[in-house]
């Protein structure tokens, strides 16, 4: 196929009409379409409905220590769902303290407690005049709307392939002590789907910050979400609480994981990993703020997932139903996009997402054309702090969430609506 | 029986010297007993067995509305959890949000988010220079604990079978703009198990506080946690909200209420009713910190509890064993107190606590004696703001956890100590 730079006014105004006539013909259609979370398939949830059935009337409600899992108790989790989730990450069940039903919270309350109680005995952030976040780009807009909320001055940092652009990151916490944390999504990220490298990871162990109170805020989120069965198309991330440890800097690093896409999103379990020091500093936050999280939910978890053997099955199925929809959005961008040189799509090999890069200055245009049509796409934008992409070029493509057929439909659409914008775009300059 | 205070110093020694042997005895079977925290027995536990059966992996996952349970969403909970929720409180569903399993992380996050961003845009509260809440009491330990870790001022407002001290209470806010709360538990209150009469209710309704955001932090924790099945045997109490709202300040109060007790205890629902000012304002905050909470467990709640008839079956069940233990305490104290004037008791009609009086400056030997012989009693002081009882006598029992022969050992055990030490007490004056 001809890229749409080299085509000329009159081939690209020709080439304008076809597609509009085809996108009126959908609008008419009055679709209702969404890839805009990550939310998993009715095909994924089907998966964990054998966890309704490991808990009934006649079930022994202990764990394997005798503790009744229905009363009060145990602030920190049971000990086999700490063992569960500390290996879903590979850390030792010693560092982990198990919270509610999503990590998303925890970094939340970690942010607010650091506000009001500042971290390990520091100064509460909020008697500090300033507080700035580093935010590789592009990346999980619920992290930056935290930031957002408190305050917290987030400046972006360049993604690549091997993590976040570890000399900007390097130089930026060593240099400057209001920078108090880095989101991180090292694993299949979101939207992108890098995984970090061995030596972006060693390189967070190793960093120096000015801030004593500086963290790390590891949100390993897509830990066991690979799309393909065979270990070696599966990414590797090194365990970066014990790479800490040895670098000398064991407080350096809080990891967050949950089951939100394992079992149930909004009713798994979630997990913060963190040093000796750190999870002392947390645990006496959490015991005024509960008297403990959902162990029968916890119970339930480890009934159903008992290791990481039955985990690994259970992740292959899921990563079996959500390949199938990454190939129908890939398999449309291929066949309708290549050689048109418009727009560039990510092949990650796990996570939730692909991410999208068009011309730039189209990305606000192409969602709105889509939205115009009744398909609904994360906001351009959202994927950078502020939600203010440099180039608006960044969207984020879920696929998991409609049914193969709607997301067929979908990703045609989506195809349309870059063709149009980005003929649009040219021709501003022909 | 004769009062120990009417008693001569030799009859006092010769008693004395009955009770220490009998004290030695009971110290040397080194017993393991714990009466310290209104947690469940295992029996009532039981109760609520069933509804681990109510989901299965071949149960719709829908709610009434077509919601999938499973999947995220619906950040303020399914209607039908918010319509029994609010009803267990005789509110509205839609003054409703229902959060995670445990009303005291609401509370918590309730003053978190005050503090860092104020109430409905007024100046948060870390900025101010000072910080007061008015704290009935005795009253609930980790309310009290909560305003210390956020390093808010407590002040004492005295209890009586009706309420606090509303002449008190109506004065101090008017007064003073650093008041910006006040924390009730108003019906079968935690310890004394007192309700509030209808006028105190209105005069709380009706409070003109100097803070725009002083808020009422209503825990209406025992609601339907009756003792006696007969409606005649049962408090009421006036719903508040909509007294506010009549009163002409609908955004006054804050009230929570959770399934802690009713159901499983850390596997509850629990919710917050407020107005629409107050709901707006703290589902902006929650809309950063949570994609949603539990919607399985709400789910599974609504399919077991059903509606307010078949709760308050539920809940005489719960009642009766309750009140079987509560009697085992009463008549414990009834036969070896009665007469002596050495301690006063309550007799509530609900909710999970009995309040002891000693003579003035004996409750922590009491508690320190009945530890000696292996009986974990509530910390005495912990019913007051900074653990500090000024008058030294009350004792919060819990008589729900321990099996009816621990309960009764273990009321005869704390007897056993009281007498001992009012017998020092009053020898020191003889």
């Amino acid at each position: 196929m001809k890229a749409y730079q080299h085509m000329t006014k009159e081939e690209l105004l020709t080439l304008k009409k076809e597609l509009e006539a085809q996108f009126e013909d959908v609008k008419s259609r009055k679709l209702s379409l969404d890839m805009s979370r990550g939310k998993p398939g009715a095909d994924q949830l089907a998966l964990s409905m054998g966890m309704l059935d490991v808990l009934n009337s006649s079930s022994d409600m202990k764990d394997d220590a005798g503790v009744d899992a229905r009363n009060y108790g145990l602030v920190d989790g049971l000990p086999e769902a700490k063992k569960l989730l500390a290996d879903m990450v590979g850390t030792e069940p010693e560092n982990a303290i198990v919270f509610g039903n999503a990590s998303l919270s925890i970094m939340f309350d970690t942010i607010s407690r650091s506000m009001t109680h500042g971290v390990m005995g520091g100064t509460p952030w909020c008697k500090l005049d300033e507080v700035k976040f580093l935010c590789p780009a592009p990346g999980y807009d619920r992290h930056f709307s935290i930031c957002e909320y408190f305050g917290i001055e987030m400046i972006p940092v360049e993604m690549s392939e091997d993590g976040p652009d570890m000399d900007v990151v390097e130089k930026l916490v060593q240099e400057d002590a209001a920078i108090k944390g880095i989101w991180c999504v090292p694993k299949y990220s979101n939207p992108q789907g890098y995984t970090y490298s061995a030596e972006t990871v060693e390189r967070f162990a190793r960093l120096k910050p000015k801030a004593n109170d500086f963290r790390i805020f590891w949100d390993n989120a897509y830990a066991v979400h690979h799309l393909y069965e065979e270990k070696e198309r599966q990414d590797t991330l090194p365990d970066i609480l014990s790479l800490c440890k040895e670098a000398g800097n064991p407080d350096l690093v809080y990891e967050f994981v949950s089951t939100s896409k394992v079992t149930f999103p909004g009713s798994g379990l979630s997990m913060m990993a963190a040093s000796e020091g750190n999870r002392k500093d947390i645990l006496n936050h959490m015991r005024i703020q509960t008297i403990g999280h959902d162990k029968i939910n916890q119970l339930r978890h480890i009934r159903f997932l008992k290791n990481m053997d039955v985990l690994r099955e259970h992740m292959n199925k899921q990563g079996a139903l959500t390949l199938v929809k990454f190939k129908v959005v890939w398999d449309a961008l291929e066949e309708e996009l290549d050689g048109l040189e418009i727009g560039k799509w990510t092949y990650p090999r796990g996570g939730y997402f692909i991410s999208f890069d068009s011309l730039e200055g189209c990305a606000k245009a192409i969602v709105a054309k889509a939205k115009e049509a009744g398909l609904t796409v994360t906001p351009a934008g959202a994927t950078y702090p502020y939600g203010k992409d440099p180039k608006d070029s960044n969207i984020r493509i879920a696929p998991t969430y409609p049914s193969v057929d709607e997301l067929a439909l979908a990703g045609r659409l989506f195809i349309l609506c870059v063709k149009l914008i980005s003929i649009d775009k040219i021709l501003e300059n022909k």
